[in-house]
């Protein structure tokens, strides 16, 4: 199995871990240490050895920070992970703080109040933009911020594991749709342009994408773990260990060096010229120890969300076939009675079933299969201890992807155990209404995912809900799952442009009770003009990629717009005709039945 | 009639004014001089010796600016005014720039390219942070901008009007909802709370809110022009001529101390302790001399933005009674034949059936009656020389409001003379829907007009049409009828509080063909608990103010929803119920059919 179903570390452990920690920074001396989730990439997703939070606290979802004091440990994480964080951790021993209500720093002047406090920080994992933050919030008080040079974790854990030496794979012409001489070239002309000599890219899918190489250092995410200089050029240096890539040294022509990690350091302190750092990940020690700095986006981040055509045609090969794998899944779990399976019986069954393609070569994410009340957990992880049955009268949220070599996915499908209460299909309906109307959408070029992610949670808001995430997130191309910059969220301000792929899920949790997603991939298009139009508008729209039908019967036809009900079954018409000759027979009735016109 | 149709200037008397004002600026010597359209106080309204700008150049819209170069002259105007400026300019003598997609620093560098030039500004005209962001923009070039103590337009303006010496009058507390003792220890709490000594208010309405007064130095706007300084002990000194408000000594007790406006500058240098200055209006001369000074937010914008229950019961009782008057007028326009009555004629029309009301005290703003072409004009004036005849076949937009003791009213309709085509009530319909859909709208409580505003331009998109202005805007308690901060617009970051009054107005223009808008006022209520709410959420939603039925002859009610035609005819039955028993037996009868369900 790709996933496993391990109890993370015990709890009781983590008390002890704390105390050593205390003991260590004592012989410093410090009187605190910030211990975030982020590696030195500022991933979402980290290797084994970097998952410092969850050795020291228990928590491990993919956002949060803790910081240790001698007579206290905060635990900051956002409005997605505190129903988890709380079933997690120690909270007699660590205080769980909500990271949109608290800031680190308003955190530390209440806690330190008067006291000279020095607390220490690992420059590899914080960036500048948030040390710098912080420092500034910080300037009227006592307490001050040290970077340490070797982190007090990694000293502590002893059985750490190693790092990753998983090879490099080329990502080929057919799937990539674009040469990396020629995406060399148009990062350099954007360099160029910006009167720049050079970028420093931290962000391993960045590389990937820049060089078209793939590789195996974190779960799910087919990256190298790597830096990388690109020069106005269009050369670039790529700082990772040789037997990584030796055999696909004929992948890279004499415009790409390899050097080895231990030179990254050395060549950026000799850079000369202006340099771009990316602000939102470049580590503080890079950003300290580069001369002629100017902090902006990583210049592959743009070019790489907006896909090209190959990439795009890919992303519907890949959709179409991640979708017989939902299908063939959703099919097999209304075949059971009630109470007959479990979350990781649901879980190894949608594995197998994508394995069976042979562009499968991971999944996309841990797959969040989470019944009853485990369906209130917004990334909840299935582990042999929370290990549900499927009961009547329970929503399970299924929300999984695949890693295919041409194409991402993500998707979340609710469905019913049995029959459900007329309160739960309510408000499945209006979770349905959001994604349905989002989907639908058009909208003025040059708006961004802040301006239009409303049109999902409009319908929620009428029954006063709502949901405590963002409406969607950037995907990549046979990349990381959650990619930016394009986001369908309140914080995001860069408009959405043709060729970007992102998430569309609205969801409602009840906490304890109930929960409900629903989410499908879209690719951004230009609109093509209405019959009614006044020519002067540029209007963009979306392309819908994910296949798999809603379900039917937790709709209540009702509460949908004679619009909404339209879209739904030309688009549960479309599944049909797309996906029901590629499944087998038994989930082909199934499908007949789940697409039938409401 | 308070609504005059002069034509504002001739426009062949610009270019000879402009060459004076050429000729003047070669003594000082100046390169150029800025020419904004705002006055001392930065509001939207000014009075006519401050029409400074439209004696200049012939535009009369509500904001711009006009720069005037030796070689050139600029006139920057908003995506509002571009029609409306294109037929008031001479376009040989003015470049028409769009300022949303220009700002001025830029055109300045683009035409001064490498001169030392010297461009001067009235520093009572511009804000402290129009002029210091300008500057900053122009830090790496050779151009400096200069104030100038004596404005050169008024040296050269012979006929400029005389300063107002309208008498101030009482706002009483059976309106006011709020004593100006009560108001002003409210304000000196927020001061105290945020470490000032004192505020300087330099919006004549904070000042007539604060106070309990109101006036007639504006047409329209019943305010006192005038400054004031309020202290954390609640002492505020009001700087205003002594004729002014001789009449109405008794109503301020001893903390409110009267000063002439000669001594403001002198009692603004002579100021001790922390002093808070609005940095959206407070004029870059005020700045230049307060010694500690702190940039924020005029301290009774908000309290004056959420209206008391007394104001609200006042907004519904004058809402009503505006209705009756706008009722008459559509109901007598209905009975007109096409081609017989002009725009003047309504405009007429309506001002005397509002003259009815003894509570009315003066229009709110220039009506706009545009029919045809020029109901595209989105800020139409009607003069002698556009008036238009009302011709079958064409919309009408007319959007017009009353200054009410009790309330200020705002209300657009968009009726059809004789029949119209089946693209225009397409088009209406669509406006309509985005106008009922924000109006049914229930959102999270934390939310700004920025997060909200697309409601109304979503089903406009999905006919890839859209409109160039804001959805709405804020409007005062018999004050100004545009007041912020509250706003539904892409830029309003000010979050939605109970009480807050805003308008709802979506449209569409075709520009020299026709124009479409649907207005009603709104005011912010806690929403009640839904049937099937989960408890968490603090909600809120509108209640309508405006009491007049939607054009239903122009309404495809193929297009609308079936929650948006409940929507409709609640409102119209409400509408009918309300307002029918005040209306004359040929508006009753007009009304009645205007109200019948669809």
């Amino acid at each position: 199995m790709l996933q496993n179903f391990n109890i993370p570390s015990l709890p009781t452990e983590h008390p002890s871990r704390i105390e050593q920690l205390r003991t260590l920074l004592n012989t410093v001396p410090l009187d605190g240490f910030i211990v975030p989730r982020s590696d030195v990439h500022q991933g979402e997703f980290v290797a084994p050895k970097d998952e410092r939070l969850a050795w020291l606290t228990g928590f491990t979802g993919s956002a949060g920070m803790a910081v240790v004091l001698h007579h206290k440990v905060g635990l900051f994480v956002d409005g997605r992970y505190q129903t988890q964080a709380k079933l997690q951790i120690n909270l007699e021993e660590i205080e769980l703080v909500s990271s949109s209500d608290t800031k680190l720093t308003d955190w530390l002047i209440k806690e330190l109040a008067h006291d000279d406090a020095r607390i220490g920080f690992d420059p590899w994992l914080m960036t500048h933009g948030q040390i710098s933050k912080a420092k500034k919030k910080l300037s009227g008080t006592r307490t001050q911020l040290i970077p340490v040079g070797h982190n007090p974790i990694d000293q502590l854990w002893t059985d750490q594991p190693p790092v990753s030496s998983a090879p490099a794979r080329i990502h080929p012409l057919e799937y990539a749709g674009k040469t990396h001489d020629d995406k060399r070239a148009e990062i350099a002309e954007i360099l160029k342009a910006a009167h720049l000599h050079a970028a420093i890219l931290t962000l391993p899918d960045s590389i990937a994408w820049l060089l078209n190489i793939r590789g195996n250092d974190i779960n799910h995410n087919p990256i190298i773990q790597s830096f990388a200089i690109i020069y106005d050029s269009g050369k670039v240096t790529l700082f990772v260990n040789y037997e990584k890539v030796g055999n696909i040294r004929d992948h890279f022509n004499s415009h790409v060096r390899i050097a080895s990690p231990e030179m990254f350091c050395k060549e950026v302190e000799a850079l000369q010229g202006r340099v771009l750092l990316d602000k939102d990940s470049a580590p503080f020690h890079i950003a300290a120890i580069c001369k002629n700095k100017k902090f902006g986006q990583d210049p592959c981040l743009l070019p790489k969300a907006c896909k090209n055509l190959i990439e795009i045609k890919g992303a519907i090969a890949a959709h179409m076939r991640d979708a017989v794998a939902m299908i063939e899944v959703l099919a097999w779990i209304d075949n059971q009675h009630p109470n007959s399976i479990t979350e990781i019986d649901v879980v190894k069954r949608l594995e197998d079933e994508r394995r069976k393609d042979p562009q499968f070569e991971d999944i996309s994410f841990d797959t969040i299969a989470g019944t009853g009340s485990n369906g209130a957990i917004v990334h909840y992880r299935v582990s042999e201890d929370t290990n549900a049955l499927l009961e009547s009268g329970h929503l399970l949220v299924l929300d999984s992807g695949g890693q295919y070599r041409d194409g991402t996915t993500d998707v979340t499908r609710t469905i019913p155990i049995g029959e459900v209460t007329s309160e739960k299909k309510s408000a499945y309906t209006r979770v349905a209404k959001g994604m349905i109307n989002m989907s639908r959408l058009h909208w003025p070029s040059d708006l961004a995912g802040r301006d239009i992610e409303i049109v999902g949670r409009i319908p929620l808001w009428d029954a006063h809900l709502d949901f405590d995430h963002g409406l969607g997130h950037g995907v990549g191309s046979f990349l990381s799952v959650h990619e930016g910059p394009q986001r369908l969220s309140k914080s995001s301000h860069i408009p959405l442009r043709p060729g970007m792929i992102l998430s569309n899920e609205p969801g409602y949790y009840r906490e304890g009770q109930f929960g409900i997603r629903i989410e499908n991939l879209l690719v951004v298009e230009e609109a093509q003009p209405r019959p009614d139009e006044d020519s002067h508008r540029s209007m963009l729209c979306w392309r819908t990629l994910t296949l798999v039908p809603l379900d039917r019967r937790l709709i209540l036809v009702d509460i949908l717009g004679i619009e909404e009900r339209h879209w739904l079954n030309n688009y549960h018409a479309t599944v049909k005709k797309e996906i029901s000759p590629f499944v087998s027979p038994s989930a082909k009735k199934w499908l007949e039945r789940q697409t039938a016109p409401i």
